[in-house]
């Protein structure tokens, strides 16, 4: 068994979110793909822990909105690592209603489905749901969609717990032989990400070749948004 | 509804394959998603026309090849637009037996997953299953995996019949408003593969500027193989 073969299958980035007694909510999901034409159907799928997976199953509608390839961590962590319910994760967010009621992200996003829930199928941790496409709306046809290889490898993000295609991050670091680094690597307790002392974090002005230890009291981790007590040493 | 915002969900190209009786089949498969991670199970759909739909319900067993990027349309061909009911896909290829005994194929992939049947859900045309990663291996980890977008915009393909992502053809043209060429453009009847005079078919020496009725009498579909007869003007 070669656990990195598993990053070989491809996926896109999408928000899936849905509405009950009139609080709404989404989350970051990858498994978001066309099961039939004729007439045209999604399956979905979503982990069972997940505020939206709740709502989805009371309000029997979602939409999928299409994320577009030039995002940052922070708009993946708002909505991928963090719950909706310690926060109204639509606040601070451009969004409208489709025709079922559900919130469409107008953020940083081409498109979106409108779609009504089928059927579901229980498979453990996470229920597949199938839902009949509804409405399909295009805001931008010239942008890439985002894809969990663009994710992985240009903006270096990693997958929360509740995702299908998580890996255990004690499985991934015996993957990496990586040259020893004279500053040890720290590991987000809460989403996965990785704080490379050589890499810095230069997005939010930390300079390559900054040690763990020497960021600012204030930095927080840039997918997550978790402080540096929620570090654990690699 | 914007037929084109589908064009917007990313998918992998794989070859699933399974056996059944002494004989092998395998087809081109946009739908292999990962649905949970603790136990790693794999959602595959297949239409249930499909050959290798019937050999899967009888050995309860498949593989998923990764197809590589670099591959021409005769291969895509080769698994996508015909029957293995004609022919033995096999016969050419090179491949090896999976530990299950379903044939990996070894040209122009990166990797497979060798998969267990657990459940099947009924989606109408198509059948949903459920599978098990019994092993995972990868041949090439520097190439890069094959992916939906890249056969449409790079190698310039389309999506067979039996696919779930297949787009009715005069829905597609609809859309396209290109200018009007002086020579029309032909459609394959059996694949929906267009022959535009103005990009020719250089792979197979066509030049640019080649009209539809001055292509040589022995010239072939480079997606299905099928001959001039099978073509429609668009």
């Amino acid at each position: 068994m070669n656990i990195e073969t598993y990053f070989k299958l491809s996926y896109g980035l999408y928000i899936v979110s849905s509405h009950y007694d009139g609080k709404f909510n989404g989350h970051i999901n990858n498994t978001v793909f066309q099961v039939t034409a004729e007439p045209a159907k999604l399956a979905v799928c979503s982990n069972k822990n997940n505020l939206t997976t709740d709502y989805i199953l009371k309000s029997k509608c979602l939409t999928i909105s299409i994320i577009q390839e030039e995002v940052d961590l922070e708009y993946i962590g708002h909505f991928g690592f963090k719950s909706g319910r310690d926060f109204n994760k639509f606040e601070k967010i451009n969004y409208k209603l489709s025709d079922l009621g559900c919130p469409v992200v107008l953020d940083k996003t081409i498109g979106y489905f409108d779609c009504e829930l089928e059927s579901t199928f229980d498979l453990g941790t996470h229920i597949l749901f199938i839902v009949s496409i509804k409405d399909a709306q295009l805001f931008d046809n010239e942008k890439s969609p985002l894809t969990y290889s663009y994710y992985r490898n240009v903006i270096k993000g990693v997958s929360p717990k509740n995702a299908p295609t998580y890996i255990d991050k004690d499985k991934l670091s015996k993957l990496e032989e990586k040259p020893k680094s004279k500053h040890p690597q720290y590991v987000c307790n809460v989403c996965g990400y990785v704080y490379n002392p050589e890499e810095g974090d230069e997005e939010n002005g930390i300079p390559p070749g900054t040690p763990f230890e020497d960021l600012p009291e204030d930095w927080v981790c840039p997918v997550c948004g978790v402080d540096k007590d929620n570090f654990s040493i690699l």
